[in-house]
């Protein structure tokens, strides 16, 4: 990370960032993205599933194709990069010996089986909306590994699943938790509106 | 945060985190907490809804029987704290008004309802779904929040939703994405094995 000045801190990050839809036509080095994937890689996940496959889409052309699957929204062809983050467990589980620690030594097909056998009892349905609700972890750490090398992000939902992954020959049992928008941004973004503590936070002590 | 020292970086604070199981007996003052729910807070959310609700259990005896609806996991009665995160969309659509931005004006309302008309279609089984999916993204806020401020997790999802929703009088339609172990780790917890990009990474370049 070469160009890069400093690293934020999580709590800069955090409050740094805003959802941000306008962009400079400043590119972004690979290896940044890289790198900023490698660190969200590092998301938990239980029995280390990691079910998220991210498409990074750079090429001008792809990213006008990818905004037409996502109702238009401009913020798809101005930013540097957008990355389609799905979730697939039917990978995921058909290659569980990949994802579950060396540290199970010899045991390590016997727990591959377990796994497998957990996500076959839930269903296939179940287990991909597990799959889609576990990748939001990596997303959020996604956002602020991101915004603290200093890019930008748009986190969006609305988009058609099905022509998102047409575009992609993505297979159908796949979810797809977020694209998400990522640049140097061009704008202030909204200021935060949150929720006080008192609103959501109760303490048993 | 006196005694923070320094905050970590989200490349350090990825790094670091592990999951953890052992904790020594220090508490945690109650500011620190604050401040990590704050940070988390930030995460986004769609619509900005953010639908997620903390309880955050300290006294010695409400974790031991939280323990008891974790199937025993010795962390929940170990750390300092355990967070019961849940989500409660009815709550957050029945006080939309809350959450929408101050931007909208005399807007407010119209949106608000916009947005509760959006969820009623959905139906309310989907719609606290798709809440306890977007909790993760302050989830994964909330991890990284801790270990900036030097504090050990272990997320889990081995618990029992209806004894954990009975212990604290929650509605049955909530839903829980974690429970969430913090304090002083006492070991040292396995080394990540985390895929390498090319296992979940395209390029679209």
């Amino acid at each position: 990370m070469e160009t890069q000045t400093k690293i934020l801190n999580v709590t800069e990050a955090a409050e740094a960032r805003r959802s941000i839809r306008k962009y400079t036509d400043q590119a972004i080095p690979q290896e940044h993205i890289d790198e900023i994937l490698r660190v969200a890689g590092l998301a938990p996940c239980p029995w280390n599933i990691q079910p998220w496959r991210v498409i990074v889409v750079k090429c001008a052309v792809a990213k006008q194709e990818l905004m037409g699957a996502a109702y238009g929204q401009p913020q798809v062809g101005a930013a540097a990069a957008v990355f389609v983050i799905y979730s697939d467990m039917q990978d995921a589980l058909a290659n569980a010996e990949d994802f579950i620690h060396p540290g199970y030594g010899d045991k390590i097909a016997a727990e591959a089986n377990s796994i497998r056998e957990t996500f076959e009892k839930m269903g296939a349905e179940k287990s991909e909306q597990w799959g889609f609700a576990e990748s939001n972890i990596f997303l959020g750490f996604l956002l602020l590994a991101a915004q603290s090398h200093g890019y930008s992000t748009s986190a969006m939902l609305g988009f058609e699943p099905d022509k998102v992954k047409a575009l992609y020959d993505l297979p159908a049992h796949v979810t797809l938790p977020a694209l998400v928008a990522m640049g140097i941004g061009a704008e202030e973004g909204f200021p935060h509106h949150r929720h006080g503590l008192d609103r959501f936070v109760k303490v048993v002590d």
